[in-house]
């Protein structure tokens, strides 16, 4: 019988993450302060995140021990499987070996708790009470209401109004987890009473969600403020994905030849990627290819210029040296909620720019499609952003079978499509639509972005 | 560190299901045939399933080797984890151990696939092109379509139609695995098109969803029909469950002093209980507690007579022994939609009969809580009928504490909730109620009991 799953035992589930800045060829163009321009010190961020994270941010450390407490938490769903997709790669009728990690066993269903939990056990860890959070569609303010009820910490999600007032199946779970979850714009704080002023009826947006959850944590000293991605302290809690991926590939005697994966913010597929990327820095594996997937409605890495921006619309957060679309990026019509973001990870942008890691936008139609061939042959209905990481693996096993190369693809199955199957439904029923970003946007963007000292 | 998961390795994954039907204490009674009363025979069963699955329906074997191909479907989740609810006993304060296998990461989410998957498989090996079925709330449904993408068998679906339009989820779920989906009332079937003309807008009944899916299949030589729960076969495919928790416990030299699951048709809790009942019948285990848990509202085994009855509201199926709250039955306001049926498998009726099990009924609102306590400390969000073996576990385990005793107590994690969300939204917003079902539809359905010859 052939073997379909790989798993590390819970014995062996890694103690320590992959931090990727000790590696690096060239250190990263660091965040500058949103008023000076001046490169940013700890205290800057001391009034929203705890100070072990803010030492993440900056470590050269390679390795940074996980909390024995939070691996108590990990093990509820880690170490995470990997399936060799042998029903794919025969439906393909491909020689490629193609290999998916899935995080969607996790307790709300993606790999986002890899990193909300170690999140708040620092929070709480000083004495903190209460963090304040945003979310689009619900998968961060889900695993961040996963977190709070694992160490007792209070969390308070401001949710885009159009999605919670479309998606609620999200904002229950943060509920039923013990989270306070409110429509953004909200009346609870002074930028949400602000935009109802001026339009009551307003939609809301991920850039407004921001400000008020930034808002809330600077205005009360029991809270804090958390992201679900972008950031090198998220990334660094998304390597235990790459570890565990690599530890059971050397198992049985594996190795990549290509990495796929999605990103919006990045942090799922750069959990996978860094472990392994630091073999091609090392010269051990030059041939590697990391292959980031975007959709073409929001092409930051492919057509966005690489200069320093906000992470927020308001343009309250520190400057980051990024691929970016415009902070007054407006999300355009497409289903994949969490890979519509204007900016992505400085450190996924700076691997880009030194040449080490490539990006390529697809449209969402051909996603689908690949999401639907998966779940025939896999089982798996997997997120509609996974659904990019997919569509980019069979191109490449299809690549494979017209030249007989005999490749191994690894890709993330970052997440299952639970509560995204109203996407899945507007796909069957022929109502979504390719969209490509106008041009003039970009250049809009480029006017738009902040000055910063050279 | 200790360990919370247990978990077989993919190669003693087991080959072959149990079938207790070797090993009762005293027979089944047998189903008897609806127009003439006389035991059934092989050949009444053909024209809607096949013949491997009409043998083990009646088979003595208390082995039967599950199929090559059967396995390789199996492998894309199982063997599944078993998980040591330390977190849970820990927020309890018990000495109690507490155990629990879950079946929730299957594809479709629950045990069902167990045996959907044998079943289209068999019927694929005798040519059968096609498969009818019916679906409450979509959990079967879903299953079975996941069934027929993996042995590319068509699959018809009739779905109730008041969940049709409530719960589109799985529906869309089904069509995304290629799979049809009506809802019931349909113009497809005689049953549904002579609803239609007295009542166009019916909401449909799954009884009447039975009457189509049966006429569809008996309508045409190149379908058959596949039924969920409830007859021996299904059981038998549902004991790998116990099967792999027996032997995990095994390897840890654990035995369980308390069996906990909840029952609707009685499907997940058997799979679980079997493997275990024989140690029971074999005295190897005398004290050995086996608690089905069913709704209050629908308190089939608690308070049911134990008589022939149908299966189905028309009065089209075979006649089986169980306790029933007659084939008439209308189901309660209670959101676990996987526990409203009027009877129950025969081969748990006769376990409860004879004395070698024992049944409970509980109220929906300690269930819900129950369910949240368990999402709060052990992560995952569980299917609302899920929740009635939590709920009952808990209680066991609080005895424990009271009394000081180390009980090991294990209960069938049979399903997460995440289509479900409307059920635990509607209980957070206090909308949800308790039910006792009413002593005149007991005496009701006592007086449409059918007759049989004695």
């Amino acid at each position: 019988m052939e073997r379909t799953k790989y798993v590390l035992d819970e014995k062996d589930l890694p103690t320590k993450w992959y931090n990727i800045q000790a590696d690096l060829p060239e250190p990263l163009p660091p965040p500058l302060h949103p008023g000076t321009g001046q490169p940013l010190g700890p205290e800057d961020l001391a009034p929203l995140f705890p100070m072990e994270l803010i030492k993440q941010e900056m470590s050269p450390e390679r390795f940074i021990e996980i909390p024995e407490e939070v691996l108590d938490i990990y093990k509820l769903w880690r170490p995470t499987t990997l399936f060799r997709a042998r029903r794919l790669e025969k439906a393909l009728d491909t020689p490629a070996k193609i290999y998916y990690k899935y995080e969607g066993t996790s307790p709300p269903g993606s790999h986002k708790p890899n990193t909300s939990v170690p999140q708040v056990y620092y929070s709480m860890k000083e004495g903190i009470k209460r963090i304040s959070t945003e979310t689009g569609a619900g998968q961060w303010g889900s695993s961040l209401a996963f977190a709070g009820a694992c160490f007792n910490v209070d969390i308070k999600v401001y949710m885009v109004r159009v999605s919670y007032n479309q998606k609620p199946y999200r904002r229950v779970m943060m509920q039923t987890w013990g989270a306070e979850c409110v429509p953004s714009p909200s009346p609870d704080t002074k930028a949400g009473k602000s935009m109802l002023e001026r339009d009551p009826d307003c939609p809301g947006s991920l850039g407004l969600a921001i400000s008020e959850a930034v808002e809330d944590a600077v205005s009360r000293d029991d809270t804090h403020y958390s992201l679900g991605s972008v950031l090198n302290h998220v990334l660094l809690h998304q390597t235990i994905v790459g570890i565990e991926a690599k530890a059971v590939l050397e198992d049985i005697g594996d190795y990549p030849d290509i990495l796929v994966g999605c990103v919006g913010g990045g942090s799922n597929f750069a959990g996978l990627f860094l472990p392994f990327l630091k073999d091609k820095i090392d010269g051990k594996k030059p041939d590697l290819r990391v292959v980031n997937v975007e959709p073409a409605s929001c092409p930051t890495l492919t057509r966005g210029p690489y200069a320093y921006d906000f992470g927020d619309e308001a343009g309250l957060t520190p400057l980051l040296k990024m691929f970016t679309l415009g902070h007054g990026f407006i999300p355009p019509p497409v289903h994949a909620g969490g890979l519509r973001y204007h900016g992505m990870a400085p450190i996924i942008c700076h691997l880009l720019n030194i040449g080490l890691i490539e990006a390529l936008a697809i449209h969402q139609l051909e996603t689908f499609e690949a999401g639907i061939t998966f779940a025939k042959h896999e089982g798996i209905i997997a997120a509609p952003e996974t659904d990019h990481a997919i569509r980019v693996t069979i191109i490449e096993a299809l690549k494979c079978k017209e030249t007989g190369e005999k490749k191994t693809i690894l890709f993330n199955c970052s997440g299952h499509g639970h509560f995204d199957m109203s996407a899945y439904e507007a796909y069957l029923a022929g109502k979504l639509h390719d969209y490509e970003y106008p041009q003039e946007k970009i250049e809009q963007a480029l006017k738009d972005l902040p000055k910063v000292p050279s």
